[in-house]
């Protein structure tokens, strides 16, 4: 079951938990999936297939139970374990997601930062991640367990360091260096593009004029 | 034709583009929807459902010719006129989007800088985008034109942000501040949440330890 997931289906349950996390915070106890249809612009059918790979979640004439559904995506998404995460690169990107506070509401322990200039090691991020020695990533990846690595580093330092990471033992990678970057397969990489998210507006703005003019 | 595009679609032109820079950039002069298959992990038939939203591109037996793919794809993404980011917020991760390279790389002229704090105002980022006052926002956008504007300030701070982005005529929001925004109808909000890919992440580990338990 689990297998014929893609993508696409765990970013939308992503969505859909931010959703349920502030219903829940809001005191609502259900929610239909039409109101999750109408949240996400998608179609009702759609997002009760998304989460019937997962069993049978929903209550005939309720919905969901937004605290029962809430918990059960995060235990899908492993969000219901340990999850250490480490930066790699502490510039002004490495900062920024060190102290990103989307990470921390799901629960993502930012465990600490690495770098090669020597002048940084030692020093914190504004909420107290730590920059260490990436010399030191093994050895601090034994001691705190390190689930996933996190690349902000420039491009060209980014298949180096990768390596690095691989090395240390860490089997989960998350980049933000624009281009390919190669990894053993036991070794899980997901990229982050955000150009991608520019030239969606970009599309939408030249469609826009197409249409008006 | 184009009011069919998904956002989906929309995403993975862009990717076909990057792969399409690099093909060219090392002479390749044709690629067939295999390749590009592939390379992304989808199957050819929704490759070529893709490209042909916007006209016949291939070429039978040959597959697709590398510059005339890009150019089209560049001109359908809207990316062949000028487009004028401004990033609202000169903290860390607005200091990042200002010299992201994936954004010059696509022909995005990152023009300014806006912030609050009266102290960074006439400061540069390392590429030299000046950080203006926000309050000279639409007065700055009058005299550069400023196309998209991204917003890279702490969540609480963001709606007033945007209320003065739309005021001043900007008609495109890229939003990093985790979190709902209210725009007006005419103008086009896309929210980047950046824990959706360590979930996804996330998901892969749970899933692959259940395999190996």
């Amino acid at each position: 079951m689990a297998d014929q997931v893609s993508e696409q289906t765990t970013n939308r349950l992503s969505l859909y938990l931010r959703f349920l996390n502030d219903l829940d915070t809001n005191g609502v106890r259900t929610v239909s999936s039409k109101i999750l249809a109408a949240q996400f612009g998608l179609n009702a059918a759609l997002i009760r297939k998304d989460l019937s790979h997962f069993g049978d979640l929903g209550v005939r004439g309720v919905g969901y139970v937004v605290k029962d559904l809430r918990q059960r995506l995060r235990r899908i998404l492993g969000l219901d374990r340990r999850l250490n995460v480490a930066i790699i690169g502490a510039g002004n990107l490495g900062f920024a997601l060190a102290d990103y506070p989307g990470f921390r509401q799901e629960g993502f322990r930012i465990v600490a930062l690495f770098d090669t200039v020597r002048a940084k090691v030692g020093l914190s991020s504004r909420l107290g991640v730590r920059i260490h020695d990436i010399r030191d990533l093994k050895r601090v990846s034994r001691r705190v367990g390190i689930t996933i690595a996190v690349i902000a580093v420039p491009t060209g330092a980014a298949q180096v360091v990768v390596n690095t990471v691989v090395d240390a033992g860490i089997k989960a990678v998350l980049n933000f260096a624009p281009g390919a970057l190669r990894v053993p397969r036991d070794v899980k990489l997901k990229s982050v593009d955000l150009t991608v998210s520019l030239e969606s507006l970009s599309f939408h703005l030249a469609r826009g004029e197409g249409a008006r003019a």
